[in-house]
């Protein structure tokens, strides 16, 4: 019964496949290999745009360089403000941009949302170059609260920011899952909507380790080949990389594989919701199910074997609080989560009900 | 009538004449002349301790490398929201941290009490090393509203901090202002108070431009050195720092300035707040006065000649709105700032609410 | 016939065997997983001594996050003037550091010696904080060169950076083919001569995309997880990490994949050098034969077929040339480089030679 | 008999008497004031051009700040190897750089020539993202060495660096003294021989504390503002900075002031090499005198009275070595040295050679 993270699942059958076919023979390295090619290829035709690639081992190097490439040292990077790279990345973001600071913008809601923005902007002092002004904006897609950007949020909000001159950007550690949810194309997500660069993830959907800067504005691009190298993200073996890429994508595997994840996720989320005193912290909408429940129930879980993350009740929305006895928890169901995990995590929950 | 910002007077009277007697010769520089080491003893006897001081020509070079001697850059720099280091000062913490993140605790008033650091804590992701630890904390005082800590506030603020382990900054650019205010011992006001390191002052209280990193934890103090030379804020001739401080400490001349710019901003703050439909945003308590006026008030005492800033209405407690035809303004005055001064603005304004 | 570098070569049976076998289940990640702990604890087993181990996928990553932990942002890092950290990796040793300087010292021959820190230190001026300091050396072994140092060497130059407080860092990406040449024990040849953090390489050497930080002397190891952290190199599926370098250490795996890539380089070597106007630059001693040879061949063996790569000849001793219509050439055999594989280069060489 | 340095003498009559002036009354800050207006308007008549300055308290912000407009983190800082920014700095051009690290580069001579710079970068490796790459060329005006570049080095020099795409920065530390030795117009030996940004030292020369960036390919200058503000090198109260440059460079009182150095610095050079076993290490162009003397004369002059510093014999050319008791000096000359003090030194060394 795991239910920790997606990351915590071992790679697809096809993607290890894939590993083990580039494991033959010879190949240059440092991104001049076969797989790279055929794997920036792939993402072109996913795109249906003639953007830019960069394969990289983990999300946290894939979004700081993307954002270093966007901002110079004395901008600031607005997020929400519990977003990844403002909560989840120690100070990575400042590390890579030579010290652009990341801003939590309040908002409302698990959205960063045009209005959310266009205050903060309002709000900030213009004096310059007294008042740090902001040099980009980073959104995640899906949400850290599992929630999925409509197409039409993120075209408003990405009309906000080019309106102050500001580039977006789109941390898509589990962008499959999102556009699984959307059912929209991954170009309608993403360029066609306004985002500049994105993060594709492909380590929490069945991937070993691999996560892709995707430059759609390649004006943005020229940096980046300098950045990845010096921050030691530039790999020797990088057909492993590419390899992983391209088995990802093949044959639409990576939305398959997000689409199974998703699903269990709705199976859970609606067997735990039918619980009495457990509750939806935020709709379900990709592979992420947030619930307040008491905090004995929790701990009855546990000790049957179930593995899960309490999750900062600081991130649920002002005016919401726990009471005292509840907690706010996060179970993620990843392409490897098959039926018999979720019925058993269920079946635990209601013994543990009944009792 | 210039009440832009008490960094629009120039230096007094005793402290350029200083000047002229330390040109006087040829003389060490790099921080190793005569006049250096009188500073810091004259320091030393002000605040009744064994401190060491470093001195610089600007309050962002003292604010940051003290900082940078706090904090490792994996961590954050906690202060209020308005703090001078959060919003004035580019992204210069982040520069010379390294990397350590500035973040604006929420505060429901002008001054970050121990309640509103407390409460930010319990809020913070403890899991290390994804999510980003506070590594200092940051408090001014004099405050950016014009408001002074009490002791027991401050005092209250540091054993939070430290019961976490937080070493605390004091901004004092406007300290002269406050301990005038105060009416303790600089001692009382900082060091036995709790604050590890200070930033004293002096530029915008009388002397043509130097700040003081007052270090009273000494543990701290190793890295100062390099940081500063390292940043280009080692000056060779160092005599010139020197000697505007030991002529600003000697017979309490700091805190005689800092009294007459005190008085003065009394005067204003209540012969503005006579006038109809203008009130204080915060009480005056230092040398700057934050007024909610009537936008063609603050044309009018413009076009008569007036000179001071708009203030960002962000700054507002929460809940607090500007009507739509009014705005927030600063008057701040100096040393030099005379009774003529004030009169002629207080004319100015009863004639225009008269008209 | 595929010369051209140790990386360019996949990973060998028993890795990628590990790396499915990995792949089963569910597992904890970001370093806490059952892999990466049995992978310290084999790292115990062989260096005999209780080392901390931090793994990472790139050798850049391994050596500047190794640096960043032994040096502060105003010293400087020596290391020889050829040295991967100083001529491959960008600049990435100032970005990990915070801007510490690497540093080329002078030395006569492709070994940084005992006698060339000591000559380097007593030439730099002392006049701190004006002056940078040294504040670590790093040595690569094998050298860049494809040279072994002895272990008294090793012991000199410790020694000597040792008494002018410098800890010793050792570049290890061909750790095992230096090893092996030696014949002595890793502890031997690391932390009993002296060195106090080393990067042990394990890509060029049979794995997939695995670096070591090993830090023997365990007062250096306090921020190592907070850069690898910050600098996106603590991966989430961490497990296979610990699983390559558990299967690469077990039984002896590592030196044997060394040995073999040295015994190839040898017959490479004493090969070419039976031809006429082939030279060696260096002794092979490792898994590199770097060659002085006329530039027509070099065409020739690269028409037939043959990849390798053309090496700066600056980095020939002091008062080496190669003549007008010579090349330096450098051929490299991994654990993959296969007896057909040197005789084909051999007898397409002797066949040029002889046409 | 104060010869330590120029930085050790006072600010000039007129300088002091500029800054009392400038006091009177109250006046805008952070460079928007009209004290600054009129200095950048005299520089732009006395260099000739439509240049932009920028105005700071040391060298070391000067230099560095323009630096980092200058190159990217990931490029190279290269100078002689005996510059002020290579060894008098700490890291400060990393540190501001963002990480771009300074090379010396070998030189035969004292200055940096064509030459050396064309053989340095033909010897570099240039495969890119993995060697670093040339960002900037940095030279000092007049050197560390006492020299004084001519015009046509410094355009043979520009002329390589542009020809490799990289603009060349003038440290001109003692720029006023290296103009008054060339007899050149200040326009023809910077801009009109291919200087791209240089940094204007007043201080050294009668100022009591301002440099200048001028930047003449003003391409280069949108980041300045931002970076000097990071740093913490933008002044509130910059009508003093003003004040000094404006009068330092009125009725050339600069020139006035670094011929009288240089004069005194000529009496002293003859008068001591015509003293046995006293010998010059390089000719006396400005206003700098380095002599190699027996190590008990220096001693001698000292007990007399007399100071100046022993000077790194590493920075000898190459093949030059002191004798067992010999020692290299510096003896310094600046405005404020007078004719009693070079008298007063030559017969204290008369004394004791006839002793």
């Amino acid at each position: 019964m795991e239910f920790g993270s997606d990351n915590q699942s071992g790679c697809s059958e096809r993607v290890m496949h894939a590993l083990a076919q580039a494991n033959q023979g010879a190949s240059s390295g440092y991104g001049h290999d076969a797989w790279t090619e055929r794997a920036v290829a792939r993402l072109r035709e996913v795109f249906e745009t003639d953007l830019e690639a960069y394969f990289v081992a983990s999300g946290t190097a894939a979004n700081c360089i993307a954002l270093a490439a966007m901002v110079r040292p004395w901008q600031l990077v607005l997020a929400h403000e519990q977003a990844h790279v403002a909560v989840d990345e120690s100070t990575a973001p400042e590390f890579f941009t030579g010290g652009a600071r990341t801003v939590g913008v309040p908002s409302d809601g698990p959205r960063l949302l045009a209005a959310d923005l266009q205050a903060h902007l309002a709000r900030q002092g213009q004096d310059m170059p007294h008042n740090p002004q902001a040099g980009a904006v980073s959104i995640t897609q899906a949400t850290e609260a599992g929630l999925v950007y409509r197409v039409e949020e993120v075209a408003a909000l990405t009309a906000v920011a080019h309106a102050h001159g500001l580039p977006v950007h789109m941390d898509g550690a589990r962008f499959a899952n999102a556009v699984a949810a959307l059912g929209v194309s991954p170009a309608a997500a993403t360029h066609r909507a306004g985002v500049d660069v994105m993060t594709l993830g492909a380590t929490k959907n069945g991937c070993m380790g691999v996560e892709t800067i995707v430059v759609f504005n390649r004006a943005l691009s020229a940096p980046i080949q300098h950045i990845r190298k010096r921050s030691g993200h530039l790999l020797s073996k990088s057909r492993f990389l590419g390899a992983q890429i391209h088995a990802w994508l093949e044959d639409g595997h990576w939305l398959t594989l997000a689409r199974q994840a998703n699903r269990q996720a709705q199976r859970l989320s609606s067997g735990m919701v039918a619980l009495p005193q457990v509750g939806l912290a935020w709709p379900t909408e990709a592979n992420e199910v947030f619930l307040r429940m008491p905090r004995c129930l929790a701990q009855g879980l546990r000790q049957a074997g179930a593995h899960f993350y309490d999750w900062n009740p600081a991130a649920l929305p002002s005016g919401h609080r726990l009471g005292d006895d509840e907690v706010l928890v996060r179970l993620v169901a990843s392409f490897a989560t098959s039926d018999a995990d979720v019925e058993a995590l269920l079946d635990c929950a209601t013994r543990w009900v009944r009792r």
